[in-house]
């Protein structure tokens, strides 16, 4: 078999770097994943839908580099990104008797590559993992940058790691079968990319939505590129997020607690950072760092996009209560990424009567 | 209150460096706790023994530095090393609404000290924790060098992270309140840096074990600090355990399987380290590396130190099946740490038949 062509991103993180590949029919190619760490086993890790479609492929492509290639299959779903379903991960782990050089490979969305990450972090303290995402989100977003983690019942991805994977390896042909909703939930971190890095982008994506919503693989291609190519930049400035990086959470604080106060998996990721984007947009506005016109276009992108743009009505008080708890929160104050112009994002506190101000513009 | 006195032990990792502090008094003294990141919260985990005996003078030590002091309690023991406990960390940090600028207190012993380190390495993907030993044999091994772990029900401390603390601090004057059997357990382990690092400090050891079991602090202070020197000088030179740090583990491939088959918390770890360092001794000599002279020294320190030197029966394939999941093991084969002279420790591969007849010479 000749290798496929692809394009590179490589993220620059030193002994801890790796390259993002990314191209149409890598997945299936055993050439994507030369020159990966040695080792006996490996340990595929995903679920039954991607499972069913791509599982088999993945575990031939294998074939040659491993003596042994094991076989986890997790329930599909945010409502199960917790311990449990980490446990068996270690579980399947433990039984076939993978050692410390086992590799693991997470073929999914951001569910899974997050908990296959977490679990290849914690698996006696460390093995190594290959991201292999098979949603639009996950090849621009979840599985570049080394966030793995679960969710703790009160907050969303509040058990983790930063780990790296030794390869992201970015199927574009797998975006063939995801439903039209996956596809505009990866749209919204693509869309991302442009207010806080890069105004030229936002433009290209303003006059690329219809060949991205129809699958183009030469826009697609470029949409996953340019995002992967956005993140590595900030990833390799602050691997840990102690400063630059949170800019990656634009839209996330309101994204989470919409995700949170809704119960995971009512709305997608992709769906509640896209409102959430919405809501940030307008607490900018708000802040007076930018003009309403700027709010509406970004607004009028993340509709076309196919995303929800008013958030449900969970009422001011369980809000603020819900983004008390992210992440970001230093001394009981909430902070978020707003946007200071067109391609540029900081973090800031916002008095809390701003935020409800937009609670009460954003939502229903 | 001025500053007690102290010796200092540095860990060169660059920016994952830090100081163990040892001396006595040094819990209660504000002073140790200078110098951390600043935050508001701390969360102070330790067991109920520990914190009936402790607990209210960590918590008034820290109450200058911290605007809030936590305080979680969990239970007692290596049994209950495991999920449910660690997730009751987790579960104090997310009620108390602790952000990531929370810094963890181990207090207590390696159970304490691991999974407080795992949580901190975990919650919000990584918080500062200080290890505050309050055992021997954490003082001279498991708060120093950032391995951190939960057990699975396969095998003991296999989910876990290298993950440094931000300072230690040892106080020898809370040795005074230890069992005699913990006295025993912590010297199996300060025993330990003579075969595989210093003849000479085994010299010294094998001449002052009267002084140590009396718990006199001077012989106390240069055991904890010459046990932490020999352990901050390989774990400088090997953080993740890629080659030389596994000599730390002489003894443990035997130890860990007396743990695991009899069922973890009846022999104290130390206990089974100790009888396991014969074990590994015994191989040693097997393997044509140190003569029957050096492995009846050995043994005599060890059983003079209060130590059992026969292992239990648990029968021979039981014993191979068990060691056969340690960490060291690789594409199935089990690797010990041998030695290859008093003072010059490596990891080897052994042949099973040897194996079996080191089982059959030591244990019951």
């Amino acid at each position: 078999m000749t290798a496929t062509e692809f394009e590179k991103v490589t993220i620059d993180l030193g002994d801890r770097g790796y390259d993002i590949l990314i191209g149409s029919g890598l997945l299936a190619d055993p050439a994507s994943y030369s020159g990966l760490p040695l080792g006996t086993d490996a340990l595929i890790v995903t679920n039954p839908v991607v499972g069913a479609l791509y599982g088999r492929a993945l575990r031939t492509a294998l074939g040659s580099n491993y003596r042994r290639v094991h076989y986890a299959e997790l329930p599909d779903g945010e409502a199960f990104k917790d311990w449990p379903a980490l446990n068996s991960i270690f579980d399947a782990l433990m039984t076939a008797g993978c050692d410390r050089k086992t590799t693991l490979f997470a073929l999914g969305g951001g569910v899974v590559g997050d908990m296959a990450g977490f679990a290849a972090a914690c698996y006696m303290r460390g093995v190594p993992y290959v991201q292999v995402p098979t949603t639009l989100l996950a090849q621009v977003d979840s599985s570049v940058g080394g966030k793995t983690a679960i969710n703790h019942p009160l907050g969303k991805n509040m058990i983790g790691a930063f780990y790296q994977p030794v390869r992201v390896v970015a199927d574009l042909g797998v975006l063939a079968t995801l439903p039209e909703r996956e596809v505009a939930a990866g749209l919204a971190e693509v869309i991302k990319y442009g207010p806080i890095a890069d105004a030229a982008f936002l433009d290209w994506i303003e006059n690329s939505l219809p060949a991205l919503k129809a699958r183009n693989t030469a826009a697609l291609a470029h949409a996953v590129r340019r995002s992967c190519e956005i993140k590595a930049s900030v990833v390799a400035q602050d691997e840990r997020e102690s400063g630059l990086r949170a800019i990656l959470n634009f839209g996330h604080t309101f994204g989470h607690a919409i995700e949170a106060g809704l119960g995971y998996g009512e709305w997608l990721h992709g769906e509640a950072v896209g409102c959430g984007m919405v809501m940030a947009a307008e607490l900018s506005m708000r802040m007076g760092l930018i003009d309403t016109g700027c709010v509406a276009r970004l607004k009028a992108i993340i509709e076309r996009a196919g995303l929800p743009v008013r958030a449900p009505a969970l009422g001011a008080d369980r809000y603020v209560e819900l983004m008390r708890h992210d992440k970001k929160s230093e001394g009981g104050e909430i902070r978020f990424v707003v946007i200071e112009s067109m391609g540029h994002a900081a973090v800031r506190a916002a008095p809390d009567a701003l935020v409800r101000e937009v609670l009460l513009a954003c939502s229903d």
